[in-house]
């Protein structure tokens, strides 16, 4: 092997664990043993890889080998598992943006049989942090409205989310009933996830041609963002799937009645020769099949 | 006054917009303009109150300068619509637990009428930032299972949430059942919020008095999280309220019978003579008496 996989191990601790001191404890090693095997590496490869501050952080530089170092723990974990023929502590760390968690995405985990892994650990990120994270090698996967590949990833495309706009029918009435759909959106309260989303505008955009500038309320967990327009604090885009049955029975309206965003997702992964990568990755193809509006 | 007002709003929104460019367009000053005041502001205080980088950030000297900025907003805006008799443009930044907000929180808001308050930002935070959060002013108001008072804040009980330990009848057949408990409960996976949440390792001791180490996943989002459990990923702690008619009709069973963990929970605001905070306190005391057991 080209890089010491001791050395390689002990740089993924130090940036997971946050210190040295702390990396040699899981490693039950001496401190000044991962020193050395940093030093070692560090200038093996010519390189600063640790940030020494509280915590320790990966250098830019030091991105490619601990990706690297996860990547090689994984296959070690695999193909130990090959041989025992059972897997043993493998965690498989995934980031999905709040929407598709919230939503098409967790049958797919279900379909991941557990001799193949032991635990997911899922991050909710939207998809700037997302990349950042398949970059350094936090996450092996991620489900992303962002089309770009990070480097050393694969790119898939899922579908595509929907979106409408829907209201109680209470806020309707008291909000947008008896003047055009312009005017009322102007002064509506308007809900939205974060700062970051503009799904909401780009609906306004879509139906009336302006930029409004309506008092908007932002609640950033999906669950309680659908239950405020159902209890009437503002107007917001919810995913189709959510409201067919409240719209169909009158309990939730639209406000632009058959308009609609989509939203085009993503699956991004490591280009890795792993037989639960593999197998999660049709899992996810299908749940996104059955959930999605095809790309 | 003691502090220059332009100087002080000038500070606020350098470390809002995360640089002294940014800062001048929103005020529509020049950038010099801007250096100036922060200097004068910096040196009438003795103090370096922001570190330049970017973005710009606050020093640990200029949180108590930053507060005090976003306590005058507060003050500035509710005596302007005391005059006009029209509140205009005030945000009102809140912290909320991620349980709280996909609980009982919600209708507080609903409760507080539209002319105190513009529009609601609230950020789905855990305890530990929410401190944060309150001390550098970001939010003027949180919901936190941390009864330590934040400097210059008041700390009110609002009650517990009571957590029982849950899972699918398939789940229950395939993991648990036939034989003991803390047998079953040493390999049964199970879920966590993410891994600071001890809710579940908790309920175990309290059950097998043992640390267990099972397969864990990690699902950092409430919906989602009882979403897992429904369809049979692993068991954990899910809030009382969410569950009773499921178990009462046999979709979901309890894993330890009658057993149960509680989470006390606070309401820390700031120490101001604001009427928008004492409605929305009111508001919050009352949500909070509906929806969570008696402190």
């Amino acid at each position: 092997m080209q890089i010491d996989s001791a050395q390689l191990e002990t740089f993924a601790a130090i940036i997971d664990e946050g210190s040295f001191d702390a990396a040699a404890r899981r490693l039950s090693v001496t401190p000044s043993a991962v020193s050395q095997r940093i030093k070692a590496l560090e200038s093996r490869l010519g390189q600063v890889l640790v940030q020494r501050g509280k915590p320790t952080r990966c250098t830019e530089a030091g991105e490619a080998v601990l990706r690297l170092a996860r990547q090689v723990s994984l296959l070690e974990v695999e193909a130990i598992a090959a041989v025992k023929g059972k897997v043993e502590g493998l965690r498989l760390p995934i980031a999905v943006n709040a929407d598709s968690l919230n939503g098409w995405f967790l049958p797919a985990l279900l379909a991941v049989p557990p001799e193949l892994v032991t635990a997911f650990d899922l991050r909710q990120e939207d998809q700037d942090h997302s990349a950042e994270l398949l970059r350094d090698g936090t996450v092996l996967a991620a489900v992303t409205a962002d089309p770009r590949p990070v480097q050393g990833c694969k790119v898939r495309s899922l579908g595509r989310m929907r979106y409408l706009s829907i209201a109680s029918p209470e806020y309707a009435e008291r909000w947008l009933a008896g003047r055009p759909l312009a005017e009322a959106l102007a002064v509506a309260p308007m809900m939205v996830f974060n700062p970051k989303d503009r799904l909401q505008h780009r609906l306004v955009r879509k139906v009336t041609r302006r930029r409004l500038d309506p008092p908007v309320h932002s609640i950033p967990a999906p669950g309680p963002f659908v239950r405020a327009i159902r209890l009437g604090l503002g107007w917001g885009m919810i995913e189709e799937e959510f409201v067919e049955a409240d719209l169909a029975a009158g309990r939730l309206v639209e406000v632009a009645k058959g308009k609609y965003v989509d939203v085009p997702l993503y699956w991004q992964h490591w280009k890795l020769d792993s037989p639960v990568l593999e197998t999660l990755t049709e899992a996810v193809l299908q749940a996104a099949r059955a959930g999605l509006h095809s790309p």
